[in-house]
Parts: C-alpha cells; structure tokens; sequence
C-alpha cells in the first residue's frame, strides 16, 4: 500500500474463486506474486480476498508497455489457464492510468497527494 | 464485478482498517455503499476485504466530475473523518482512467473485452 505516480497503469483485477484447490492456488497466486516484482517497470501491488473468495489484485506499472509485457509473459499466461481452468469462476480486469493519488495513515506522518 | 467503458473512472482505495468497532464500521460502509450507488454517475464497485483488515474498494463513475462530486458529498465527507479517527490505520486512494477492460466468466457467456 504505497502511493503511485500520475501517468502510471493500475491493472484491476477482480476475481470470484472457486471453492477448490486452495493450496495449489495459494502456491501459483505467491509465485506470480514474486514473478510479478522481478519485471522491468513493476511498481507494486495491493491484494485483498475476502471469506466468500471474492478477490481484488491491483499491480502498478511505470507504463502501458510493462503492464502488456507482464500480460504476456509467457509463465503468467500459462498460470492464467490454469486459473480459467481451475480457480476461477468469473473475473473483470480493468487497466487504467493514475490521474491523482492520496495517502493517509494516522502514526503522523499525515495525508500527501500527488500532483 | 461487472465491465465498465474506456475513459470512464476507477477510484481505488486500498485502506488497512484497526481491530476495533467492527459493527459501526460494517454499518458505515454499508450506508457509504447504498449512498454511493444513488449519485449521479455511478458505474458500481467492488469490494474485498482480507481476514488481516486489509480492504480495497474500487468504485467506477462516469467522469472525474462524478468521483469529484462523491468525494466533496457532505455525508461522504462526515464518515470519511469518522473512518479516520476510528476506523483506519492508513489508506492510499488512486484516481485513474480506464483505457481498457476484459471479463471472463466459466459459465460460457465467455470473454469480453473493451474497446
């Protein structure tokens, strides 16, 4: 949970699981997780899954570019099957760019905005 | 979880809740949900939220001027300081444009995408 520059690409994916396969599914969402961090361009992710497996990922990207190369790289395809196949019931996924962003936390070091 | 159309807006807040006052904390998000989907240019939201109190909401509107007018409503604005005298450790909230959209479900209605 950290704040992102204008101009860079949100991916917001959105994903009711299956109620199978936990473990396996566990182990592939850590490794795309880590995979994801070694691209050129990343900039981060928030995750959150609630009880009934509805869950949101979004993964920040300098740019268009690295958002697509990460798309296509060739292991996240394939664990991408095997999520249509096995894990997931429904998804939506919607790629946009950061227009403005704010922060807060309450330890004191206050509220930014960017720009 | 639905598709939303290019160039309208995504509003994520990724927001790490406290342990305390679940119940006025569930009741508050609930009336933000209801009050939210009455305005003027909504698109609809998703919502998750992790066992740990991590949460992310993604709220979709037809313009900037519609995410602006939520942000400025004077309830939003009431509950909002509420979450962070009581409700928040700390959030980040990003505004961005979507460019484009996919769906996919296994029931066989199959895979969308926008534009």
């Amino acid at each position: 949970m950290k704040l992102h520059p204008p101009d860079c690409i949100a991916v917001i994916f959105c994903a009711q699981r299956t109620k199978d396969d936990d473990e396996a599914y566990e182990a592939a969402a850590n490794v795309m997780s880590n995979l994801a961090a070694q691209q050129s361009g990343y900039l981060g992710q928030d995750n959150s899954r609630s009880e009934d497996g509805l869950g949101i990922t979004v993964s920040y990207w300098e740019s268009d570019e690295a958002a697509r190369a990460w798309r296509d790289h060739p292991v996240h395809s394939a664990i991408r099957e095997q999520g249509r196949d096995k894990w997931y019931e429904s998804y939506t996924l919607h790629v946009a760019r950061i227009e403005r962003s704010y922060d807060w936390n309450k330890s004191g070091i206050g509220k930014n905005s960017v720009p």
